[in-house]
């Protein structure tokens, strides 16, 4: 499958609406739940989804495309939200992303990247050496990941409630 | 996990909206992707839960509630939607979902329902003996996992694309 950055930033720019029509105004109970000790809840789904729009794809397409002679990644804290988040409400992480997100495509689109330019790499501190399409097409799985994990811990709140059903259910179950 | 009748409609009353925001005006190929034979591509599953609109969620509901002397539900066709969707765009099947469930949801807030009938029973032609609250709590989780379902889907087009980045990607590997 080959990246086309049009319809790689389709998916991007939809994102935070689509947050917030999933999440938007929903009792606490949806927006608190989680997995577990140190899995996420839709609000740290929300909050993750920030920190990455702050500190990961834009900064790192940056680097990529400096082509200066440190290409190395900071190293991305999966955990931040938990202090970035603290004490706001979900109304403000949407407000947030909503804005952060609009403005990340706004300096990608601005760069009017060349074909040539998608090959270009950086240096990923776990992963080793990546591409700049690499980097763009993980950053659209990546939110795709989040609106997947946001349903599911979600629907999970429900794997007993839904009694012989939850055979059918398989999201319930992972 | 109880089961609140509130908090349940606040996720159904939301799913057309949040589907809206996802693929609404995506490139055709976001909306027509698919995990192979005899899977559902997004296209798909907007398709398959109008097709539960219809004929699943408030008719079984009803046969629940009406307590006659069968209450055997009628099987539902997983793949009705290949027949139903044929010829119509996103568009027109976000609208008939949108419309559906308003409808749905006002026909269940109509009600009125007491406690005591939430654990009235009917009859699943696979699953035996079930509630209607197992049925309402059933209904909340299918929307989530076919919200996840097609992110899924939509995100394991980048597969490859991602490149080394797959590892840290559990959505393209299911």
């Amino acid at each position: 499958m080959a990246f086309e950055l049009r319809e790689g930033i389709a998916v991007l720019e939809r994102t935070p609406a689509t947050f917030r029509a999933l999440l938007g105004g929903l009792p606490a109970a949806w927006i608190t739940c989680d997995e577990g000790p140190d899995t996420f809840s839709p609000f740290d789904n929300l909050g993750h989804l920030i920190h990455g729009e702050r500190t990961d794809w834009i900064p790192r397409a940056r680097i990529i495309l400096a082509q200066g002679v440190t290409r190395r990644f900071e190293p991305y804290d999966r955990f931040a939200q938990s202090r970035e988040s603290a004490g706001k409400t979900l109304a403000e992480l949407l407000d947030e992303f909503t804005a952060l997100r609009a403005a990340n495509l706004d300096t990608l689109r601005s760069w009017n990247l060349a074909e040539a330019q998608f090959s270009l790499e950086g240096e990923h501190p776990a992963l080793g050496t990546v591409t700049l399409r690499q980097l763009l097409a993980t950053w659209v799985a990546h939110d795709l990941g989040h609106i997947a994990q946001t349903t599911r811990v979600m629907a999970k709140r429900y794997r007993d409630t839904v009694g012989p059903w939850r055979e059918y259910l398989p999201i319930v179950n992972r």
